[in-house]
């Protein structure tokens, strides 16, 4: 967290500490203004965050010049203390569950694990509070890849809570971006009628790294959380490649698309609510919300039933991947079909059994785009007969989800009605042309 | 086929067969002019192939004149038979295994089914014949969905057949599209220094529909065939929704991503290999082919491990389903991890066991974009201790694909290796950032 202790040594002989405006002079004449930002064990550079957002670091040994520009706000405060409250800011509450965004480089291993607290992660960005006053609480520290459906019922139990407080404006939830699109559907579900902001944020480069998404993707999101009006479960992230935008998307329209890369986040047949300027504080309407905020009081629902199989079809799909559902004793399967949700005809015998057992059989497209349909063709209408239930153009990812939450909250007779019935967006009548875009250009 | 007696009777007395040029007025005084083409049993339409290539229908009951502009030319001949070589035309040959490309709607189930042969589709678009003398052969017929591992050995064993034929200058294979990406992906695997364009070709709407693309797709994949330079498996497909262009894609990066779309195909992190004007018979290069056409002799390895499962990783995923590869004795599994190729900790355990007794666990990203990476977070490290293999930029499809024809092809010491060494541009070092595009525009 600290700066090496030579390097310690001289920042505090000019009274200089994390989060003071410094001005920094390297040996080649280049010259940095921003604030001084903590560092993990290791490095060999101090990374001063520039006005525009970006974090930039500096080899210790090239710095020619330091000096004190300004001292910090003062709104450092010791761990668990509650800030004081600023007439005319709206509150955000953000609630940590781990992930890169609040991840650092382990330099002893190499690798990224997640090491700070969402208390420190909002100190760090002090742009935050241009916004909002701003109260962080850690709820877990999870990487993303680890959540579990147990999880998600934590995560929606302590959302709904921000939400009942008549003071909070909205909730930011930081959260690994590996399975984001699963939590924040989660909580769209688990969630009856949210009523204000919730906006899942995350970051594909870990916040100590000067090439960090965090921080944009933070205040986009609280300023989300702060200002829109569209009471969902949102997912904030990077609207392109450098820190211009933050787009908003609806959880359950949402798919991370790419391993890598800033901007990987994608609405999916469907086009964003927004976009926030996060150096301007503008939200910029896109596409109608399912709703806007209201007072009246959400409910919570945060069951899942995790005994659910997702299977995606392939030539050569054995059926023992569907017998398996019924020897373990798993209550539902989503099948993430081929083309028009289509699998192999030699499957349709093994569907039958299971729907004839009582397990639900959902299928949707690996098509990504698009929705199902099992009346073309042969093999989809024999899908039928043996009892599948086609779920449109509702990703898989968040049939999945809606599937556990379903088979918890509701008796198994009205599952399927419920897996058909659009509750959140995630199941669309009509989709428009503009939502499905080439990877190419004519 | 044919039509209805009482209009066939009108049409006979005037003389005009299929495949006339025929002038038609509406009672409303529409004026359309083209080929006359065959109807399904039960229509009330004639269909009228216009001269930009798409199908009209009119309703017969309103048919106020229909005259003959001029009798069809005369290609037409008998089924089997070798059709006369014209000097300075290209030799194709059009191999049909069936799927949307060669069906039409029985009227009687409304669904679609495979019906039409390829000789009687060749004949539907006499347009071929301005390109190339077309040879056309039914291999199978069936639905894609419905194609086996055990099929990709046999399309794969015709088409090198007539690769080996010094007449020929391209292949044709028309396929379903659900699984289109896995067959074109086997023959790239399947034959070894493939010498000339193979080129399958789809249809997402059937052929004896007005909105048909299988006319638009079925001609630039014959002109591909006959004037292209690549010598590779290369998909086929609508370039956009109107009837422009057709985009050839490497198979090898090729998905299918919308479910009914007619530009439902795109290339996956990567840039089509070329377009194809089919109004013009240009082919516009837009990357560089792997292989260009050369004298050299393929190689057939056309064998084809089935028992792979191909898994999708979730949050709540149970350890079930890789135990079941080693209970039911499969002999690799194909993991599509989430972000990077992470699964849920958990499930590190599992791998470990998998690979301990020799059966091969390669991971993919669901991102669908970018690359795999287990050094960056400490799940994925565990996952590398355990022995699974990171297949890069592979899409999960084509891993599935290479996993089977690695496993049957060399022996199991070799296959990890063979699973990491690009052999048909499946696997990349670099990406552009090119191949990546938003679904939105800023």
């Amino acid at each position: 967290m600290s700066y090496p202790s030579d390097l310690a040594a001289s920042l505090l002989q000019k009274g200089i500490e994390v989060g003071d405006v410094i001005k920094v002079v390297r040996d080649d004449g280049l010259v940095v203004e921003g604030i001084l930002m903590p560092r993990p064990k290791g490095g060999r550079y101090i990374v001063v965050k520039l006005k525009n957002g970006y974090n930039v670091g500096i080899d210790v040994r090239r710095i020619k010049e330091l000096e004190l520009v300004a001292k910090r706000k003062p709104q450092r405060r010791e761990k668990g203390e509650k800030p004081p409250r600023r007439p005319g800011y709206p509150l955000v509450k953000v609630l940590g569950t781990g992930g890169t965004i609040a991840s650092r480089i382990d330099y002893e291993t190499g690798a990224v694990k997640p090491a700070m607290s969402t208390e420190e992660l909002v100190e760090e960005v002090p742009e935050l509070l241009d916004y909002a006053d701003v109260e962080a609480e850690q709820i877990m520290d999870v990487l993303s890849e680890n959540m579990t459906p147990e999880m998600w019922s934590r995560v929606a139990e302590a959302v709904h809570a921000e939400l009942l407080r008549e003071e909070v404006a909205g909730v930011v939830v930081a959260h690994g971006t590996d399975t984001m699109v699963y939590t924040a559907s989660a909580v769209a579900f688990a969630i009856r009628e949210i009523n204000k902001p919730v906006v899942f944020v995350g970051a594909q480069r870990s916040s100590d790294r000067p090439s960090s998404d965090a921080t944009l993707n933070l205040i986009g999101a609280t300023i989300a959380a702060a200002r829109s009006d569209i009471a969902e479960s949102i997912i904030a992230m990077h609207g392109e490649s450098s820190d211009t935008f933050v787009v908003l998307h609806r959880a359950t329209r949402t798919k991370k698309f790419h391993s890598t890369r800033r901007d990987a986040f994608q609405s999916i047949c469907a086009q964003p609510l927004a976009y926030v300027w996060p150096w301007t504080g503008d939200v910029e309407p896109k596409s109608r919300p399912l709703r806007t905020r209201g007072d009246w009081t959400p409910k919570l629902m945060n069951s899942f039933e995790p005994r659910v199989l997702q299977l995606r079809a392939y030539p050569g799909m054995p059926p023992d991947l569907l017998y398996l559902a019924k020897d373990k004793g798993f209550k539902g399967v989503i099948i993430e079909g081929t083309g028009m949700g289509h699998v192999p005809e030699y499957l349709v015998d093994a569907i039958k059994e299971l729907t004839e057992s009582g397990i639900f059989v959902g299928v949707t497209t690996q098509c990504v785009h698009g929705t199902t349909n099992l009346n073309v063709y042969a093999t989809g209408r024999k899908m039928l007969e043996a009892g599948a239930t086609p779920l449109g153009d509702m990703l898989t990812e968040v049939a999945t989800v809606k599937l556990m939450w379903a088979l918890a909250n509701y008796p198994p007779e009205e599952v399927p009605k419920v897996m058909v019935t659009p509750l959140e967006g995630e199941l669309r009548e009509r989709r428009l042309l503009r939502d499905y875009r080439l990877s190419y250009r004519r």
